[in-house]
């Protein structure tokens, strides 16, 4: 849960930083289970007939699937999105500018964003020759070029699927086509460029021009490889779509993805409303966070304690009376009671606090306390009137130290 | 969202500043829905053979009510636990400090905290005549005192559940006991108090004697009232129990309760764990803290936008330079391209945001852009380079004026 709490925090602040609104949507009717947050966002927009919104979510998520090889049936999920009429790729350059954002935050390691456009997708499979009723099934097969060679693509794609030889082969020259966004678009629209005589990807090359110089001011286009091959699973894209992939030592592969969605707040009901978002795998996020960690030999601790005031007796209200005048002061505080002194300290260790204030009725009475920094292993005796600001005083001195 | 997320750093803080957990419990087997919080937290304990935790959980429970009276089917609770072994009253004393504190920094009004002991209602029982197998049904008549006349109560609890008249006039006598605490405790330890001859009696007797005066000392024993008339709902309390009770016009009754339950963690298998807590009705806080707003005719913002980066113009890359200046430097930026000027003030005031950078190409071309002030209404010319810095300036200056 710590780490959990960190990174929640770090990215409640990049979504803040964008002007976004936190927005809950409730479990559908008869209490059903949230599948994801997209669809109830979708459903929120169109019920109650906004055009409008920029909006972020961190929430759980409930599947149905067996619980293994770290997938769970509950889990949190980190979305984004920018639904409403905006300036041509705006949102888009946004939503790619804040998951860059996001993941270098979160400092979780090397990853690249790899793009593409749904209407570059369908324009080459027409360019292909592939039946419009094929599209979908064959884009499936495309989605697998991360896992698969080509060659066991295009048996699936010829021998199961149906396309001809030739049909797969065109397909083959296109999907191995990847690169820096700026060089590739330009040799895409080079004279006598396939996707030139195609009205869909003349458009879809447009939004990419405009979207990859804004990218560049953003930035941020250094993460950016377009790729040809990309096709992602969901079937409401209509636009430009990317997904993150991690190429750290922990073999998680995608950790982020999304893209433009332009009908389906309209399928709701509504007028149609344009939207663009990212889905962020915080499991995922979580499960390099913790990894990182273990390979750094560190720990995050469990509670932000930054005094134990130790007792060296039974009386509760005495040891009350020492406590509540940090926690008044607004220092995190525990108090702990015990006539013995190791009790004391190996609290302290064992949780990480930096200071002990230790007090028995032996320096109650001479109005001391004996201040222990723990790490320094030193100890010095302080009047007891001193002591809160003595504590606050080093800890803002540690607070320097470690920024 | 705006005032929950408000609510939610509060107390977050308010616990970490006791040195709590946060703790996630998932939903229970076959994806049901959780009831409580409490419940999933002592079964967590006992599964994981844990003897000691001091935890805070903010998370939303389920309840199959037919949605009315601004109660719903799923709805926040907070909640702050301590289990484990302690010094006497020592985990009791600190959450109902937590308790006050939470309600003093909600800052939602004044409210008083009722306070009773389980060993004492049993004893008051006993010393009543009354048989044991009653002692459930009749804390039920009694928990009702707050709604109901005592001639109702007294009327229901010899019609209907079978006392006698000399029974429930003696539990009549003890439950109209109600006041400051240390002054009706030294009342009830008087020679020949009715409480002194029953063991239990004597046992919670000096349980209070031990928490009121460690109260004393957290300086929070204002804020309470012992009522012998007090008597919750729940079971599985063993020791106090308390119930904080907002004064104000919004007619909401109870908002935070909470006691000792030491049998709770032992029923799911593992050895006993005493353990004591404190759990938020936050959903009721956020009603208050709704109201108390329109009250003050004042509105939350949704978003925290700083700057509002206003282009006058269509070049997507030109506006993203200049706004993505501003994330850079963690400045909260919105860009919005028109070329009308009117829309980008009309935007800025609409969601506060304070100032607005505008730029079109003419600006550009001299590397200058025009700083609005929303709220002054005052414009000047600065040079592009100093943009961000300008605006941080006086971003610095507002925080101070408001602190």
């Amino acid at each position: 849960m710590a780490i959990r709490e960190k990174a929640f925090s770090i990215i409640t602040e990049v979504f803040k930083k964008h002007g976004a609104t936190a927005l809950d949507t409730p479990g559908g009717e008869l209490c059903s289970l949230r599948y994801d947050l997209t669809v109830p966002f979708a459903r929120y927009m169109a019920m109650n007939g906004l055009t409008s919104m920029k909006r972020y979510q961190i929430a759980k998520v409930y599947r149905r699937d067996n619980p293994s090889k770290g997938r769970y049936r509950e889990f949190y999920q980190c979305d984004f999105d920018i639904a409403g009429q905006y300036a041509r790729m705006q949102p888009d350059s946004e939503v790619i500018k804040i998951m860059t954002e996001l993941l270098d935050k979160l400092n979780i390691g090397e990853y690249v964003v790899k793009l593409n456009h749904r209407k570059l997708l369908d324009g080459m499979l027409e360019i292909c020759g592939v039946p419009p009723e094929k599209f979908r099934t064959i884009c499936s097969s495309v989605d697998k070029l991360d896992k698969q060679s080509f060659d066991q693509i295009r048996k699936e794609m010829v021998e199961e699927k149906g396309l001809t030889p030739e049909m797969a082969d065109g397909i083959g020259e296109f999907v191995k086509k990847k690169g820096r966004p700026l060089e590739l678009l330009s040799e895409l629209q080079q004279k006598g460029g396939k996707f030139l005589g195609n009205e869909g990807s003349v458009q879809a090359l447009d939004d990419l021009e405009i979207l990859f110089k804004a990218l560049e001011k953003a930035k941020c286009i250094d993460r950016v490889v377009f790729d040809l091959s990309l096709a992602r699973g969901l079937d409401y894209y209509t636009g430009v779509i990317y997904e993150a992939v991690f190429k750290g030592v922990t073999q998680v592969g995608s950790i982020a993805g999304g893209g433009r969605f332009d009908n389906l707040i309209g399928m709701f009901g509504s007028k149609p409303v344009p939207a663009v978002g990212v889905s962020l795998g915080i499991e995922r996020v979580f499960a390099i966070m913790e990894q990182n960690q273990k390979d750094q030999n560190q720990t995050i601790r469990a509670t932000e304690t930054q005094v134990l005031v130790g007792f060296l007796g039974e009386d509760l209200h005495l040891g009350t009376e020492l406590v509540n005048e940090f926690w008044e002061a607004n220092v995190k505080a525990e108090l702990m009671l015990s006539k013995r002194v190791m009790k004391h300290i190996d609290h302290a260790k064992d949780s990480r606090i930096p200071y002990l204030v230790l007090v028995g009725e032996m320096e109650l009475n001479k109005g001391v306390v004996k201040l222990k920094d723990i790490e320094a292993a030193k100890e010095e005796v302080i009047p007891r009137t001193q002591m809160v600001e003595e504590v606050k005083k080093r800890l803002l001195t540690v607070k320097e130290a470690t920024l």
